[in-house]
């Protein structure tokens, strides 16, 4: 192996998984569903890194300097947004996902609150729901996990993944009060899953003021 | 005959059609109402032939490497959206269409779900109601129909074009939980169909809210 | 008099008064005020003229093909909107008045209706009532009348005027079902005072929508 | 000291300061927060000045020559807004604080009514609160405080400034049926303390529309 291929190849693998985070945080960003410049991104480069957004930057307005890459298995990056351990235990535990965005679009900060004792938001019968990778038809439900908001992130993420261990299949997941996170194989996927998220949480919540 | 002028008139009036769809297409996506690369669009080039998007393509960045044209008797395209059977038994049965559009807006949903038992929303009274081809009075009352959702889209084609068939005019129809189709003499006759229901069924939903 | 510099003149004040047909045309176009080819704009030129969308322009991208010039006291322009007798009627009963629109705006639309037996929508101690010219307080009540809807505009515009006679100020009214006339003394004050009737009366609609 | 210097950095005090202004400005009508020429912004220059939305400008627009020079201790500018006291009493009383923000934000103005007699909002347990300047965690109640309007903005700014005095910390203030009074170290904390109060706000307006 050439050492210099392999180096360029790495830079060019990280300038992708960045362009993806770019990507992400701009079309929710676009959205209004990063507000006060909150929301975080990340897409995965490989087994054991992944780009991901740094603290503080405005999500609306990402370039390359508010990316910055973290180890998935390793320690903190000392930049990283302090929702990252949500990110890197999502890219542990399952190896299928290729990039997660974390939004506070309005929808999924209201429903996340007033389900939050059932602990789950029923999507059920719409036909948007086949804009989730493997779903086939409209008579679907999916259960949208729901857990309490916690400032402690790593015991957040630890309750996060023991409730989704138990689910056949997830697309993402509220924290009450809080907002929504979403993956998918990669960033044009995990696009696709929020802008769905989005528009099933809203005709949810119309559909709720009825009754 | 020069056949070498039949090519290029043939080539021409694609052209056009696609033309129409694409721009349906991307005024519904600066509305929103094609997310999670939803909706789909077509516009008829003569009596057996027509511009259709392809499956998959991202209808508000829609192009002309994402349409396709179907042919209106004959059989499917291979990269003809799963919902091309609605679109082309419109054409087959309606000689007077030109062009249709179906879209995801929220309140078409929203209320396709509310109103399904009942099988229609009705419209009634309102001055936008005039943007119909054809309809000169608000003193107007406009049942549109909705049908189940099915995924056998042939057999929710022959649902649908039975239903219509009973019907004295239709400017569109509901498929529960789904979405609007809708349609008119040409592409810029159905972006206003496509505005003056979005608008009348907003207004709809805002009407119901207050009972 | 130079003959020449009087048509000068005139031209002048016709196109003057055509830059601000297009102005409010688009400003409302761009809110999404005047769906499906609907509302219609026009601006005094002098006494007994006014420039005036012509029938079926797209408001949202009004150019000067889309303004005619009306006679205020004189016969109907064949390219007149059907509605162009509701803008005149105006014109001739209320000098102070230079330009006036009529706009679709949903909660326009929506209060139109709800409110129609009791004849008016209320409006009283929102700060943004001064945007209207002369009102110097919230503390003010403001009477939208709301007149029932018909097709002859000329008897349409009989019912408005003498409805409007007897109020001490008006700034505009509804019409049933249909949508919102509003009025200022040029172009920019009607803008002015389109955005402060949107804005109350989407805060109604959210008001009553609590009760 | 070099007197031109002198002059000079003040002249890009002054400058800097109004950009500041421009920018909040900019912000808010982007997003429709200051309707029909509503609003006004300011930006500290030192602990006597201000720069200052002139009255009448349209704030989505504003350009330097709508901004003016005010002192914080001195007399009214004669082009300065009828709520100028109102900014200027903050500036006294507050010495953190370096740039103010009025607008009026559907929610803002809503919830603003219909929380008068109570004389506050409470916001609580959302994670956004965190986006207010020294708030670490969703644990937390805010109670945005509610004074009655009125006209005579020297006695408004006397009851505010009493009100706002016996809080521990406040980052913003309504007044009833006319908008939000919000601030931060800088126009960039302040515009971020904007996008948080009109999240938090319209999600408590869906939030209360359930009960």
């Amino acid at each position: 192996m050439n050492p210099e291929r392999g180096v360029q190849a790495l830079d060019e693998s990280y300038s992708d998984a960045a362009k993806g985070v770019i990507a992400m945080a701009r079309f929710a960003g676009a959205r209004g569903w990063v507000p006060a410049t909150s929301g975080n991104f990340s897409a995965r480069i490989d087994r054991g890194r992944a780009a991901l957004t740094a603290t503080g930057a405005n999500k609306a307005e990402l370039t390359e300097a508010g990316v910055i890459e973290a180890e998935i298995f390793g320690p903190k990056h000392p930049r990283a947004s302090a929702e990252a351990p949500l990110h890197l235990a999502r890219y542990r535990n399952a190896p299928q996902i290729g990039a997660i965005s974390h939004i506070h679009s309005m929808a999924a900060t209201v429903l996340s609150r007033r389900h939050e004792r059932a602990g789950y938001v029923r999507l059920e019968g719409w036909e948007l729901l086949k804009a989730f990778s493997g779903v086939e038809t409209h008579e679907t439900v999916l259960d949208v996990p729901i857990v309490p908001n916690d400032q402690d992130t790593d015991r957040l993420a630890d309750v996060v993944e023991q409730r989704l261990a138990a689910l056949d299949r997830a697309y993402g997941y509220l924290i009450a009060g809080h907002g929504l996170y979403v993956w998918g194989a990669d960033a044009a996927e995990t696009v696709r899953h929020m802008e769905a998220f989005d528009f099933l949480l809203n005709a949810q919540l119309h559909e709720e003021g009825f009754r």
